[in-house]
């Protein structure tokens, strides 16, 4: 039987960094910028998604872009930065991995390592990964079937790390009105199939900030066990994706619905949020 | 400027069927089986879901099926069976319209004129109905971008007919664990882009009963103004469409949920739901 | 077994158009322009391109267009001006029916009628011609499986009309640097599952001129009995689809070289071409 | 001025492998089995290919494959007997890198590092590979965009080392007859974009055998600088791929084909071909 199969694991699978759960009834909460700019800026949205309720902070530190001529993030100064905003926040930290040659560095300072959706079938990556006992974050990719997307988490699994999470971050179709579709049924579809606690990322999938409440709200009464948004204090004037990243007013007031709908889906740590 | 643009009509576009509203604050539940079957079928499954909450019955008399070979629908007597429906409950009709040669007939009797998926973009036919003052339900094409679908609309309300109310039915993607991806960020995206009204069918997106739940959930919170759901009193004995239909049992406890999350979205009729 | 199957016919069907033959071993060459503008243009593209090989004369009088603001072709007079350009030059006419209304003309008046991608599933229009003996060119739909599109060609062929041509012009895709993605493999499928003959459309499908003579000749080499050519007399002028319309001189550049293939390939009228 | 750009060098770029050459007027044949299976198997197939025609052996060693838990390739010992065959018969080696790990190795053992559709945008592989002096083929991803996929190359470049072989895999798509669908349009739009050359693998993208050679040759004439087709001396019991491979027969059948198409094409190397 596959290790991510529905019957592998009777009850679903309950991620627990540090006491903060996500899975079962828990609801995990990921905000922070899509790349860490300077530590004034990390902490600063660190403080705010902390107030509004977010018990992770993401951040990039090395950022996958399509063209090697952009913006590549700060690396391991990046990852420093995260360090001092989770020291100050006491936030878990969720950034993502691109190379096996940070791994170490990763396993010791990181909370969740996110693989991207571009190194979903990177299978080098899963497997070393698959070897640590960190939290994993994996990405759907561009144009990954459900099926596929359950075999790269089995990589990972098959290397003896159960603890992964499942991220719906918008699939590849021919509309333009939105950069990806976010495939929302994928949701109910892997409550059915796995065991794995499943995750949305409205930012990515819309590339529209305005995109973000309704599908958050949407992905969360579907079944979603927690979303990722990206949050920045100026997204005006972010180094990347400014424009679907939500201000600390408007994560503030999406996480006053998450809040209600939270509470109705009867998942356990709804009060904190908000 | 086009008559779907949002500055076109200051207030979002409320359609109203002999009193029942669709669009605004008010939120149309058409419900029904795929193909009318008989007078037995359609009057149980009428009673039934206007106990629920439904406002509109569906139901398919001409059916445009992929094979010429496959139930075509009962054509005229279906018509027939589904005004018997109407009479004993009350509930307006929606059906589709696949021709022209039947416009006059269905302006006399049908409530709503549906145009289906694989019409969307057969202009003779959208002129047609343009020049009825019949409210009509237009479908997304499989393949259609917002702005091609938008622009179809342009052709029913160049005619004249400015009643018309979209509905997300799925698109056609890779992914082959579903039938059709929904496209749930289409939702906010029109919102912002048209007054017009916009309802959501899970049915026919997702393929399977089970995904009509979470689907229509995640449909009224990303701001849908209606569902379109298939309900038959016997799904495993449906002519048609069977595995996504689903049985009065289970369209009672969608309603049960939907009054809910349209209680909080502030939909007036949401009272009279379930 | 279905009348489209493999099996059906031993024998390639092979479509006789008042002698010109499509199929077998004889290509169908279709050009003209999008659309039929005025009788000197049309006059004039006809004789170039008569001149340079093809056998059969396109342009749009009715044209299915996205908005209903643009140019919607001459209608009456557009199949007028075809008729008139037919007597001038002996060419056999090829043109698109939108409507039902207009079957019984098209039916007098034109030699091979064609149902265009939007209208692919209209199952209406599609039995309509499927009761007349005139050849249908019946082009794929934007997202059609090619099991679709073969069920659409049933649906002709079970009305009795047994003489369909395919024509592939394109699927929709993720990608953006062409309007289209030309299927080409869809030519080997379908000579493996049908008996009917399947011609290409580039001129739709890649949206540019450049496009046309490189995917005419893969595609002449991959099996296609034949092709559709945009060919307009001053294509930077054109009322649609300027970009992606060869000039004369282009066209006749393009039949040079699609002789030698033709040759190639066994091809029985390549010796007319170019 | 991006590297990967037209403008960038004037002349289209000539790989040069020990002397055989990619781009240009000469065609890459690339040909052997999906995976290195035994060395027996390996020197068979390599024989027969260099016989037809084929300049250049492929056979995977590192295989990603979907699923975990199907076979990973050779590994070490399939490079080994890559070289194997290589000393046998004088053919140059592609095989695909899949870790950094490796690539010490593969620079001293392989004459052109394969990066698979699943990597392309790894970009960790890519900008390692970067700094090598070994050609790159580097295939499109899944669902890469045209220009996405030369990003993905700039990567490479960008690191110093230009010589990049672009190559066309099939692209991910709503259709279901073929397993991908073959972009053959990718080719005229590369030519216009890049001075790369640009290869074609018929045998993944359509995933059946009878679609390889009509697929081969429809890619040669819309100007393919060649083609990399899975050969197995015993297709029906390979241990992956086998329902795509052609045998040595059928591949010396694609050759000669090919041989006079080339020819026709102005192909240098074309009489060294069948």
């Amino acid at each position: 039987m596959n290790k991510t199969d529905r019957l592998y694991k009777k009850e679903g699978t309950v991620i627990n960094v540090h006491g903060k759960k996500i899975g079962g009834n828990h609801l995990g909460i990921i905000a922070g910028p899509c790349s860490v700019e300077s530590e004034a800026q990390i902490i600063e949205v660190a403080k705010s998604v902390k107030a509004s309720g977010a018990n992770f902070l993401r951040g990039g530190a090395f950022k996958p872009r399509t063209s090697p001529y952009t913006f590549q993030g700060l690396a391991l100064e990046g990852l420093n930065l995260l360090k001092t905003a989770k020291q100050e926040t006491g936030l878990s930290i969720v950034t993502e991995l691109t190379s096996t040659q940070y791994l170490d560095l990763f396993v010791e300072e990181v909370d969740v390592i996110q693989i991207g959706a571009r190194n979903m079938q990177n299978f080098d990556l899963l497997s070393a990964v698959g070897k640590t006992k960190t939290p994993i974050l994996l990405k759907r990719g561009l144009s990954a079937t459900i099926d596929e997307w359950l075999m790269a988490a089995e990589y990972i699994m098959n290397g003896g790390n159960e603890n992964v999470i499942l991220c719906e971050r918008g699939i590849r179709t021919f509309e333009r009105a939105t950069r990806y579709t976010l495939d929302i049924q994928a949701i109910p579809v892997l409550k059915k199939r796995t065991h794995l606690p499943i995750m949305i990322d409205p930012s990515h999938a819309g590339g529209y900030s305005y995109l973000v409440e309704p599908m958050a709200k949407a992905a969360l009464v579907a079944g979603a066990d927690g979303m990722m948004i990206e949050v920045h204090n100026d997204p005006q004037n972010a180094w990347s994706d400014g424009e679907q990243s939500l201000n600390p007013v408007e994560f503030k007031s999406l996480m006053d619905k998450v809040k209600i709908l939270a509470q109705l889906e009867g998942r356990k740590n709804a009060e904190n949020i908000s």
